[in-house]
């Protein structure tokens, strides 16, 4: 009884809201859709290493938590999060020297969202947005689509230059300074305990939310451990954290500690928005972290992730033409370089493709423009032995054109 | 080194937007936050009936999922779903009589994500979208978070009234015609084939983006199977599925099925969202649907659900007073039920409570307001011994007040 209308119905004319149609694509997930082709080397992602998922611990575990929990692990659940892994992330962010209530918790479906839910929280058209130049490019897609605008910060071996962030603050009235204190995503670089008090205290003395993005910071391989923005200022920061760099990114699990009064108005967005994370799937991680087995996998990853960062440093100083620098980071995923003045690493990337190896450049990173000269590469999904060899290919490029 | 600053710390000053402010928390979730107290029934939730989760093969097939894909189930993936998960899907529904190919699919965090995505699509502040009255209230919170208005068309037995929607379209414009054409939620009620017939023509005679929240089609336990408005319209519907109430709602897995155009701007929507949905959930989901046991599972839950509805008619019968109707519904979870004119169901609630039996009331469900004397009663989640004794308790409520 079909008629046919297909001929009559025009799709492409709906109207599809103009801050929709503004969205772009990642440019990192177009690029690791070029990554994932055979034969090609990426250093493009911030994909974990794969050889480490816990597979076996994953399997068992499905196992316990549906003879332990039955059809509650596979119900609708609350939107704050399964009660018993709230309570043991408090337990645990309490533990880590951040003292935490079941009320400062909620789950999200990774970190991306946690962000997601912020900036929907906060940002009005046309609002600032204090961060680091350049910044996780994820954060600026976020807050990108709530119109922000931004303020941006440079940055040295020490992190965001804070002494220029109050006088930013009293000319334009940000509604958040966004920062990733730990092992940056793209830089690497972590704050230093000076920095850190420093930014706090001027979050404090303006009131403006400090949002510390901070997936990376158990993943640290090398040097002393920095002081969580959280520890110094409390209620001042809202902390965003995922379990995608130290269990897995496929199950989509992470979670936002932050303020009472906040979390009640970020249970509302995130109920708005998808009911509420996988139960299933918060069940595992909770069991993963009852059970013991997170700290000494996290140990695992580290030094994996320590060898991966020291075959590409290695790599570099050996296959890379000189006035090329990088940074040498602690912990996290990803190195950074500079090329020489005038270089531009989109217009490198095709040829790279070409040699069968890929990067992020760095420009999407900056807020403001600029950083055509950078590229940010991640060494902690390609195997040691294709860190040799990408480098190498990389090396041939920049050879061949600088 | 923590400074001591939370005394300084004014969170409730921060300055959320103002339209997360006015989000309402939803109405069914904090009655289900009462339900879940020891001793009462609910007949509040659409919650689908846990004694049926197929805990066994779900389990097996956790272990073979891990065997089989290894690391890429906790991988990260590509935003529009794991690849032979939304090839199946598009095979499936092309089965069904909806010509559908995998540029088609784009797979989200339960259906409720899938209206969220589409609202954050296409609605701007102060657009009208034509909407059943009553219409499923978390469609409604979804719209309400972009500022939409509404354009409330009547409903009989057949569903809404269409005759009435051309009138509307050309006074108000609406951006989207919103259907839940099988087994509404909330009142149980499906639309006749002429009706089908007569939307699909009008949304394509206007070119206005026709969207069937489809969570319920498959679990029709009596009558003959309807056209589906896909079938019928091809690209002038947007289609949105769930596998919560045919598998599981704690995995949060549905699709959207839509026009290609306007799938690539979902994509990047979601994208920004929360980059994708849980790989290993949609590798569970996969495997059930591929070793065949969604069908043969669904008629299991068409089985069930039958007897309860059919026990909760008969309780309906026995317990009530005169002057109460209801709706028989041939499918899904809901019965609707009118009380005398003047009843004010929300009104009768905190006794309900006190006699251990919850209910929705209807208030919440239409766009306009009215609808006072109106209440949901979803019949899936109890036990049939449960709709026994809850029917007789709001039997005894409504003999005390009537």
């Amino acid at each position: 009884m079909a008629i046919s209308v297909n001929e009559h119905v025009h799709p492409e004319k709906w109207l599809i809201a103009p801050h929709v149609i503004r969205l772009e694509t990642s440019i990192i997930r177009e690029i690791l859709k070029i990554s994932s082709q055979p034969g090609v080397i990426s250093f493009a992602g911030g994909l974990p290493a794969p050889e480490l998922f816990p597979l076996d611990d994953l399997k068992r575990i499905c196992g316990q938590v549906i003879e332990t929990y039955g059809p509650a692990a596979f119900q609708y659940s609350l939107s704050r999060g399964v009660p018993p892994f709230v309570g043991l992330l408090a337990e645990r962010a309490s533990n880590s020297g951040c003292p935490t209530e079941r009320e400062n918790v909620l789950v999200t479906a990774g970190a991306h969202q946690a962000i997601e839910l912020v900036a929907r929280a906060f940002i009005d058209p046309g609002d600032y947005v204090i961060v680091e130049n350049p910044t996780y490019v994820g954060a600026l897609q976020a807050f990108n689509y709530y119109q922000a605008r931004y303020v941006p910060i440079e940055m040295d071996r020490e992190g965001m230059l804070v002494e220029q962030v109050e006088a930013s603050i009293r000319k334009f009235s940000p509604k958040l300074i966004y920062t990733v204190s730990n092992f940056q995503n793209p830089t690497g670089i972590s704050m230093s305990e000076g920095r850190r008090q420093a930014l706090v205290e001027v979050a404090v003395k303006y009131n403006i939310p400090l949002i510390d993005d901070n997936p990376y910071r158990e993943i640290r391989f090398a040097g002393r451990p920095a002081t969580q923005l959280k520890a110094i200022g409390g209620d001042a920061v809202i902390e965003l954290h995922t379990f995608s760099k130290t269990v897995a990114p496929g199950l989509r699990i992470g979670w936002i500690n932050g303020p009472k009064p906040v979390m009640g108005q970020l249970e509302k967005v995130k109920q708005c928005t998808d009911l509420h994370t996988s139960s299933f799937s918060q069940y595992l991680i909770y069991e993963f972290v009852k059970q013991g087995l997170i700290d000494p996998h996290i140990e695992k990853i580290k030094a994996n992730y320590l060898e991966k960062r020291n075959t590409m440093l290695h790599s570099l100083e050996k296959h890379f033409p000189s006035g090329i620098s990088w940074t040498n980071p602690e912990g996290g995923l990803f190195l950074w370089l500079e090329l020489p003045k005038g270089v531009s690493a989109k217009d490198l990337l095709p040829r790279a493709i070409e040699l069968g190896v890929t990067y992020v450049y760095g420009s999407p990173f900056f807020s403001a423009g600029g950083g055509e000269n950078t590229m940010r590469l991640g060494f902690s999904n390609p195997t040691v032995a294709d860190i040799v060899e990408g480098v190498k290919r990389l090396g041939t490029l920049l050879q061949e054109r600088i």
